[in-house]
């Protein structure tokens, strides 16, 4: 045992879900089944336990609360304010993750655009909006965009989930522009076929 | 208290002091006077008290074992892997620290150049490799890089420094013209005197 003089605090890892639906960032929360905060909305979150590593936590919560596998998931930052929760220290590492387009959830919670979620327990508005931040910061300069995206698409559709998560219109001439500068996607080949759109190149992510 | 049905962790802040002196990039180390990895290179570190938030743990490490105060300060991810720590399981919250060109350094430990670092105790050498790149990245898309210089610099001095962190060389004009594209700078209007070099235009941050 090391030397440590005063209470062990208690570590948790809470996790702010992303997805792109209908058009909007949404994020996960789920109702809270006891005090504090009793009944009102909250980030899924579960104490990290003995022998567990912090991203093994992060995916027990995300399969556990959110039933599903493959995710892009990562650190986002560890929040830690003496008093964040009245019971008792609690140390939260906060993960973000987003799920695909694709991806079908079936857990409990509901979704709530980021533009309009409620009220949150503890400093879970402070951790949304961190996360919210570093995703809007990293769409410019990763790939992390992508990680909503099935593994073909549009760069109609590329564009629309861009939008939805930046909440905010881009300019399509510069959208692509700046898309295919980056080299992060390549034609296929092939078009879309069916819908109201003519047809459009379906892309990838580039290897 | 929260119903915790585990052994609470210790959890530690641990502290990537950089700096650029004669050129080089510089983490500072300490040795460690206990097992384990007694006598071995460590980062600066301590345990977060009750009632204390993390970045004043990471203060007080730094303003205990690095004799220092007015530096960027940053928390960079946190460590948790359960055998990371042979006695018990302790969660490392690492911050990264940048000392300016002109903050002396009185505390102890030893610099390192960050291309001759020696092995370190426990996980500190993924935590230091973490830090690098994560300050090499932000160097491109922040304003992380002017924490390393003066209020007033030369171009020439800021392309050094920058070169410093990168650990590369980089292309004069390309530098200049990208600085000054970011209007991350602003010309004082006076030029350097003295030394050996030609009157150069000194800048400062935009503010």
């Amino acid at each position: 045992m090391v030397n440590y003089d005063f209470p062990r605090p208690a570590v948790t890892v809470d996790l702010v879900t992303f997805r792109v639906r209908d058009e909007q960032l949404q994020i996960l929360l789920i109702q809270r089944p006891e005090a504090p905060f009793e009944g009102g909305w909250a980030l899924p979150g579960g104490f990290v336990h003995e022998d567990e590593a912090l991203e093994a936590t992060a995916r027990r919560v995300l399969d556990a609360k959110a039933s599903l596998h493959e995710v892009h998931l990562e650190q986002l930052a560890t929040f830690g304010a003496p008093d964040r929760d009245s019971r008792d220290r609690v140390i939260s590492v906060a993960y973000f993750a987003i799920l695909d387009v694709d991806a079908v959830y079936e857990g409990p919670g509901r979704w709530f655009a980021v533009d309009a979620l409620p009220a949150t327990a503890f400093d879970h508005d402070d951790i949304t909006s961190t996360a919210i931040e570093r995703l809007r910061g990293k769409l410019g300069y990763t790939d992390i965009g992508f990680a909503f995206m099935p593994k073909e698409f549009t760069l109609g559709a590329l564009q629309k989930t861009w939008e939805a998560v930046l909440g905010a219109p881009l300019d399509k001439r510069n959208f692509r522009k700046s898309i295919l500068a980056r080299e992060q996607v390549e034609a296929t080949g092939r078009k879309s076929t069916g819908g109201a759109h003519p047809p459009a190149m379906i892309y990838r992510r580039t290897r």
